[in-house]
């Protein structure tokens, strides 16, 4: 199954709604960090280095799906835990599971790839192979 | 099928990442825009006169599922086209399709709620059967 | 002078830029938690229990005034430190300092009131003598 | 006193925090984006063309000063005017009036410059003197 790595969150009163709670693209922020939180503590260096080095320039989003089961207000504490439950070639799915304390908030599963900029257009991205190194600091 | 409603975006520089592409849950956002410019465009009136009238506060995202096919930076404009695309007792699923003129960009199926403050705790929420009168504004 | 407290912000790749930099107005979100953190951890409830006591539904921003002196990315750390410089009849100055270690990222002096909805117009707020009770636990 | 140009905003549920009124950080975002269409209006390429051909990755608040006067919520219709208020050797003020209708909402003067990467270390940025082709456009 690979490591899982877990991230704190304290909700702001700015990350709330008009109707007092959490507003949903807030958990996508949040599960966008622990992403990379997961494998910066498996010890992949952030992008900006590894666009020095690889060329990679972060594990944009192609799909998800996410589950919204409780609210959340702001003043409480919320655990995101992640994982990556499966390797493909080219992309991996990776988990989060958002709780307070003993209470599930949402999950979201994530397919993504590394991806590098197109050498004749810069604005363009693609995906490459999952880098064998990074692969096997994460499990 | 019922109606479809379109909603114009211009991406801004602070909707983009160090990648400079979208940041994915601004998507989110825009999209939860187009939910709300859906039921606005169709008749309904918008939840801060409904939560005084019956007691609606919004209807919050039970449930996603989102694919990013291509990605867009600032400068660019998108349409978002939204419709309903299923009635149930409770739920509705809402469909977003995302492009930049021919191309699509994203897409999502959402499952919402039309959700009211439970009478004993005003912090807590509760979906109600789909209202009649909003069903038939929107076919 | 008053209390100082300190709040620590770990930045995310989605709180930066094109420019690789943090977006400013991430900076005013991080002050604002900063702002109701200094509240609470003087003792003071938060305004959703607040609204309910008395009516205060928080303490809306009337003027800002802020220096932005280095530029900072994800990976980094910084410390917000709160005070409040200044207590007047109906507002408060309330100062942020930002700092990576020793480094000034930037600061920011607000001009905050306490507020509570119209009687009359619920969609309206204004503002009321500073609470003496409010005020004491601050200082 | 040069140009002014003019943005519209229609406020969205999302933009709004738990009082129900536009969150202030959202109105630096409208600023920002008011900002560089003001260049792009006067003819100026957007910077990730500018970098290519410049350097010029964009123009960094240094510094602003903003004056809230009046809430304003979901559903409503702003109008930002955008004008500079001062050219300097190395920086400008650039100034933006957010009004709905007639009534004053808020209003900011910020200090930007025009900024380059470092040669040494392009995860650093500094400002230059104001290019003489844009100020002209700008007139």
């Amino acid at each position: 199954m690979g490591k899982t790595t877990t991230m704190k969150v304290e909700i702001r009163f700015g990350d709330c709604d008009p109707a007092g709670i959490v507003f949903f693209p807030r958990y996508h922020r949040w599960m966008d960090a622990a992403s990379l939180h997961f494998f910066m503590s498996c010890g992949v260096p952030p992008w900006h280095l590894q666009e020095q080095s690889t060329g990679i320039i972060g594990t944009p989003l192609l799909e998800h799906h996410a589950r919204f089961v409780r609210s959340a207000t702001y003043g409480e504490h919320l655990t995101i835990s992640t994982c990556i439950q499966e390797w493909r070639r080219k992309v991996f799915i990776q988990k989060h599971t958002v709780t307070r304390g003993e209470e599930l908030i949402c999950e979201s599963a994530e397919t993504r790839a590394f991806c590098v900029r197109d050498a004749q257009d810069r604005r363009r991205i693609h995906a490459i192979a999952i880098p064998e190194d990074i692969h096997r600091l994460c499990e």
